[in-house]
């Protein structure tokens, strides 16, 4: 089965289909910070509208510093890009695997750039109780240069991997010489982020590869700004397939200015702590729904009565509100949404849509 | 031998060597428009400066019924890129040829990009009195599935390959079955862009494509805009390999204003018509200089003493100046600049700061 290419925040699409306005909709289908961006980005974008005129600085210099120091990390580790999706399509460019090994359900763009370069693909299917494990020995034939692809947490399951599973899977696949990809674009919404990074074993690992993502936790999607971190062979190869202006001046000017400011990191690791219990908690009172206890910045649910997830959908989005249809995922069929977490009232909204909406299943 | 990966506009590395404030150059390394960008854009990304918390478009919808029209071509025969720069890479990891061949001296990126698929590189030496012709049964051992990039009119010399040439070498390329790419990223600023377009012609082959650019004539390099142009089969192709948000908002909305302010577009035509000239003709006198006619917004300039254009780029950058240094590229040796066209009085500075630097040369 070809992965059906859908994504959440598909705003201008669901604003042909159900005739509302684009900015009148309460958007839960992409996992965007809804504190964000920090205000300090739209004073910098203001201040510097000029710099639309000005190539951006082809080397990333000031922002490859900033996020370096950010992540402790050394910049020679590091290569920016136009959001973290763009290096996904860069990196299996660069490596070109002929197989590529994929849990899911999982974010569909690893798929979609493995094809691109021909690659076979193998889903390995999640399994147990919240989804968040399979067999090691299922990656027994996995060859040298093979790839594989994990997200943690996971997308869009928000379940995170066991930490001593990735130790084995980095000791396995390293002497496998197979390249691990360990995609943590959701890990900066945990409050021990920096503990639960595998960032650090980069440069004692030849064939691992971190993906991070500014674009959610800083809430600059429509900007674009991602990050891949590896050994420093690895990233000067990319460096050399990459298009040398492929981060625009506003999201370097933006990134810079946001990794800055410490407070509003700081209140919105508060801000997701509690909100997500407390969505958490209502939800799995609402008869029908089975949301998975989440660890990011958005919740993953089961239906379990006979609705389908693209009856909720478009009911809600008839609503005003809109939800991730899960739907085009492997393995997920017609039962399971996703959801973002937004600011308590919006969410109250959504909730009470919700039950509503159940109530009426559970008639 | 590597190709030098250098380029204009680089400016925050000539201000680290040259100790000058980023802002205060006037910078001639770059080809950018300097009536632009059209007012509009400032409003429009003002306006919507919230957008940068949503995803892009990712089907670029808008902005791609705006240029199809504005271009008079279908949309289906229409991708868009972050800057041109992104598809010459998207193409080439799409088509994989073997062999790519490029007259140069010519754009750098077509040989980074082939050779980060692994092409074989062939370079075709640019002859006669203006740099802009080669002979086609130079390409006589072309095969299937290879490449060759023309880019009209030619980055750095400034000039157009004979029309009568370019149809042998479309119809002699669609006999091969060889890939044509004819990059018209500067033909925007020639009054007769239309006619000199080879865009019409991409439905009735299957081998030609046409890189366009955006960013150069609006002057929105630091968002980056580009198009490619060529058939339905290859446009739906390269769309898969795409990551799905390559184009940001401001990109698409900068992108769908600028291409309605009909009057930035003809005000812009006429002051390039007249200011090349003006320029072309204040530098023939300089002795030692030989500008070459120029056709789009820049003047290539050979130099005819024993100074050498690193020299010259030294002396001009102490002075706040940049030009184009283009010893980077093949057979130009330390001979040539590149020079784009400013505003009057700015080429008024340059030129005088060049006659005093030939006069004390031939002194």
């Amino acid at each position: 089965m070809q992965y059906i290419r859908k994504h959440g925040g598909n705003l201008k699409e669901a604003s042909e289909i159900y005739d509302f306005p684009v900015d009148k909709f309460l958007d839960f289908s992409a996992n965007i910070n809804p504190l964000g961006p920090p205000p300090i980005v739209y004073e910098i974008i203001k201040e510097n509208l000029t710099e639309i005129s000005r190539y951006p600085d082809s080397r990333n210099l000031e922002l490859k510093k900033a996020l370096a120091a950010h992540l402790h990390i050394c910049q020679n580790n590091l290569i920016l890009g136009n959001g973290a999706s763009e290096l996904i399509f860069l990196l299996v460019n660069c490596l070109r695997p002929t197989k590529v090994w994929i849990p899911n359900p999982t974010f569909g763009e690893y798929e979609v750039a493995a094809r691109g370069v021909g690659a076979e693909i193998i889903r390995l299917p999640l399994g147990g109780e919240n989804l968040n494990n399979f067999q090691l020995d299922q990656l027994e034939s996995i060859k040298s240069g093979e790839m594989i692809f994990i997200c943690n947490p996971n997308n869009p399951t928000g379940q995170l991997y066991n930490r001593e599973f990735i130790t084995s899977l980095i000791r396995f696949t390293e002497k496998k010489k197979a390249y691990l990809v360990i995609d943590e674009s959701f890990l900066d919404f945990l409050v021990n982020n920096e503990e639960l990074s595998w960032r650090n074993n980069i440069c004692k690992h030849s064939h691992l590869i971190i993906l991070y993502s500014l674009t959610k936790f800083f809430a600059i999607p429509g900007l674009r700004l991602g990050a891949l971190l590896a050994n420093e062979e690895l990233i000067s190869n990319l460096d050399k397939l990459r298009d040398p202006w492929n981060v625009n001046v506003f999201a370097q000017l933006a990134g810079v200015a946001a990794l800055k400011d410490k407070n509003f990191i700081k209140e919105s690791l508060k801000f997701f702590q509690e909100e997500k219990d407390f969505v958490y908690e209502k939800l799995i009172k609402i008869p029908g729904l089975h949301p998975f206890k989440p660890s990011a910045n958005f919740i993953f649910i089961k239906l379990l009565t006979s609705i389908t997830s693209t009856e909720i959908c478009d009911i809600l989005a008839r609503q005003g509100i809109l939800v991730r249809n899960c739907n085009s995922y492997p393995y997920l069929g017609e039962k399971y949404l996703r959801i973002a977490i937004k600011k308590r009232e919006d969410n109250l909204k959504l909730i009470d849509s919700l039950k509503i909406i159940m109530a009426q299943e559970n008639d």
